[in-house]
């Protein structure tokens, strides 16, 4: 796309993104405002000791991200339009202990407060049905039940739908993962796809790594196994600590690892190529599973291409890889799957005690949208509107929430990780935004240890609108109330 | 049915049934053959002590299953079609020591045998999909699609979808139980209901009496929480041994139990309303969960009304009942749920942490199925066709089985339980029938003690054709080869 020649590699896109990224965070912070002239190629190819020609393709970049604009024989400046957002996060730290999981009676509250239809969804992690491919999917369905009106009331097999799975396993190319259709099982979404992982791989009273936050609905998977975790040091662009997870590896402190490379739930950040081959190399030196969760590989922000899953660099069968269509085809489809490498056959017993069967139907329908050109064209454009989305929520939490409130700079996914300042509640909030109908899941259900409790994550696929750009007004100003008194 | 002014009692019909199991069994035996004039009304009411109005009902039942005829003036005889089938096998005997499962690697070899599209199904529960009403459910699946077609692209509450549950809450009535809407959490099938049951009600390490034998999926999920299990004896007519369960269940030696009361898989079996109330009074004395897997309720075989639940009699809520429309409407449907009384929390707890969300189109389809009357005449169909079916099984079984083999006379369900003599092996005919792609579910499979090798379990749904009539002869042959060897 950028180059019409040759595809750039993933160690250029790395340099593209780096220079891009610098250049965004500059604008993001206010050093650079709408109209101010940026350093030209030139003098940027100088200070990040790059080539010209990287340079250029970074900016084309942020041109087409709508950040920068290129004036005739002036340069490159920032647009009137150009948002300005939180400043980042900061990093994360480790901790040593492990802890025991107690995440479910918050997250069931969370359920609970989002069963309601009226309620303003910023709470979940819910593609907005506007944005996925609906109609395609239900008239798929419709042609396979009227061409094979058996096949859907069938017992399917343990190891899921073949025509499906051969899809995915082409799909899965694109990640950088070379996984045989046979390597493959399906499951009814990724939630059940990292249970029966967890399941397979590891024990009751095991320890595993995670990141530090970490999506709750894992810590609910590890909290309801009874498998205490160890939280890891994550920074928020590029991700976990890998000497980290290696330190506790050698140590014999951990007896596996969850790790969501692609777009950390909540932080949106993306682990580096080398940091993903090096917690893949540690992780197999001691034979240790290592579950990944890539349900947001899909939803990358830049241009370029699909980044690398774990399990793209995975030699010996140690990643155990979970996936689903929820967040890019249909969350009702309740499609899923898994690589268990190594696992395989332990996985596939968990699922034949606990679930053996999966919908055929469903599975068809989803593996004749993989066959048409569609499923790429549909993505394009979802990653396009949940990066604007994001981008557009972070704009109002700038606007409207406490001074000193700091955000993630997702580079993809579709959620804001929001950090408020110390002594902030974010569960009082919970509470009080629930009673005005609006969601959001508040910081503590991201680790076991209490560490997130100014933290709260906001759902940016939900529709923009009105009433949700007033709901943020009205978690800004709940905030500040929370904050003065 | 019997009665057009008043239905009958569930004592009448138990009474009645009593009756007809007596003449029944009489002429499986070969005592009564066809053309023999049967026991007046009047000399039977003598000698079973009953009244004559039971006498006829129970004779007019016999008359409706095509076993006997009435002559006029000369009174009832058995008909010439009336086939012979093997004499019922012995009862089971509890055992003392709680024993770890070990099922799961064999069962995963029926589920490798099975997945073959070739092979004869006779070691499955499957109902063969032109018993199912396929087309009705496609059409009901359609008209959804068509009328919303984004409510089934929304992830699923964990309650499950609420019109659905409605639905399932009438329908329970029939089986005596009173459980509302909200009391009903849906899963995908009953598989995973079972599942999250255990998981919700008992601890790994635990003991639960479970009925000797116990379906091997039961058993399976027990061996993957790490629960362990004391069989409980079994009468092949009246299933599990209540004072057994009341023993153990006082001297602290279980802390749960699994009993499937309508249609014991494999025996078929159906415990007495009282012995019902009983077991239920017990564990809620000793307050200990009683999971009921009732996924065979609506599959009885005589005329009169769906036997009763467990949970009908359950007044303290330690009934987990458990079920689903794999067997009644389509297995693809997944579609299942459970009523978890007091363990509702844990089990939705445990729904969230694994599968939170079910397919909102399924559930929706089904639940507009049941809207229909067409559900109930469904039903009367696909009970008289399996009860048919299941006693030419049993015709194929006597005719062509080695002398001395036992098979049970099933009160509902699908599936004949085959005991041959001591000495045979299960699993040597298992993996020779497997060569002849002709699958059959192993007796060792339905117990954790090595008690039912010389059992065979046969699916008595798929269609008889003569290739079914020939895979039996054939795996008659086997079982006489090898006991002659």
């Amino acid at each position: 796309m950028l180059d019409a020649e040759q595809p750039p590699t993933s160690d250029q896109i790395r340099l593209y993104d780096q220079v891009a990224g610098q250049v965004a965070r500059l604008i993001e912070q206010g050093t650079l405002r709408p109209g101010d002239r940026i350093p030209s190629v030139r003098r940027m190819s100088g200070q990040m000791e790059v080539s010209l020609s990287t340079v250029t393709h970074a900016y084309r970049l942020l041109e087409s991200r709508g950040l920068i604009e290129a004036r005739p024989k002036s340069g490159y400046f920032v647009r009137d339009t150009a948002i300005r957002v939180p400043p980042p996060p900061k990093a994360t730290r480790s901790n040593i202990r492990p802890l025991r999981v107690n995440v479910s009676q918050l997250s069931r509250r969370l359920h609970d407060v989002l069963a309601s239809p009226e309620v303003i969804k910023l709470g979940a992690v819910v593609p907005d049905v506007e944005l996925l491919p609906m109609q395609r999917i239900n008239r798929l369905l419709m042609q396979t039940l009227q061409r094979f009106p058996e096949m859907g009331h069938r017992y399917d097999i343990p190891m899921g739908h073949a025509p499906l799975r051969h899809e995915i396993a082409r799909r899965m190319i694109d990640a950088g993962a070379e996984v045989a259709p046979d390597e493959l099982v399906t499951t009814t979404g990724a939630s059940e796809a990292v249970y029966l992982a967890l399941h397979a791989a590891l024990r009751p009273g095991d320890t595993v790594a995670v990141e530090s936050p970490s999506y709750f609905g894992i810590l609910e998977k590890l909290e309801t196994t009874g498998i205490r975790v160890i939280e890891v040091a994550c920074d928020p662009e590029t991700g976990v600590d890998v000497d980290a997870i290696e330190r506790l590896a050698e140590q014999g402190k951990i007896q596996g690892a969850v790790v969501v490379a692609n777009f950390n739930n909540p932080l949106g950040c993306r682990m580096p190529d080398d940091a993903k081959r090096r917690v893949v190399d540690v992780m197999s030196r001691y034979q240790l599973p290592l579950i990944e969760d890539d349900i947001f590989g899909e939803l990358h922000f830049d241009a370029g291409v699909r980044p690398k899953a774990l399990k793209a660099f995975d030699q010996e069968g140690f990643v155990l890889y979970c996936s689903s269509f929820s967040k890019t085809i249909s969350p009702g489809l309740r499609v899923g799957w898994c690589a268990p490498g190594i696992y395989q056959d332990a996985f596939v017993q968990a699922k034949i005690a606990i679930n053996p069967a999966g919908s055929i139907a469903m599975q068809a329908a989803a593996a004749k949208y993989l066959q048409t050109a569609g499923f790429d064209l549909h993505l394009r454009r979802l990653r396009r509107i949940l990066h604007e989305r994001t981008r557009k929520v972070a704009s109002a939490v700038y606007e409207h929430f406490p001074e000193e409130t700091r955000a993630s700079a997702p580079q993809g996914g579709q959620v804001l990780w929001v950090e408020l300042p110390r002594g902030f509640d974010s569960e009082q909030l919970f509470e009080e935004a629930a009673q005005r109908n609006i969601s959001v899941a508040p910081g503590i259900l991201f680790s076991p240890g209490d560490r997130f409790r100014n933290c709260v994550r906001l759902n940016c696929a939900i529709q923009s609108n009105e009433r949700v750009e007033q709901a943020i007004i009205e978690l800004g100003r709940l905030a500040k109330n929370q904050l003065t008194t």
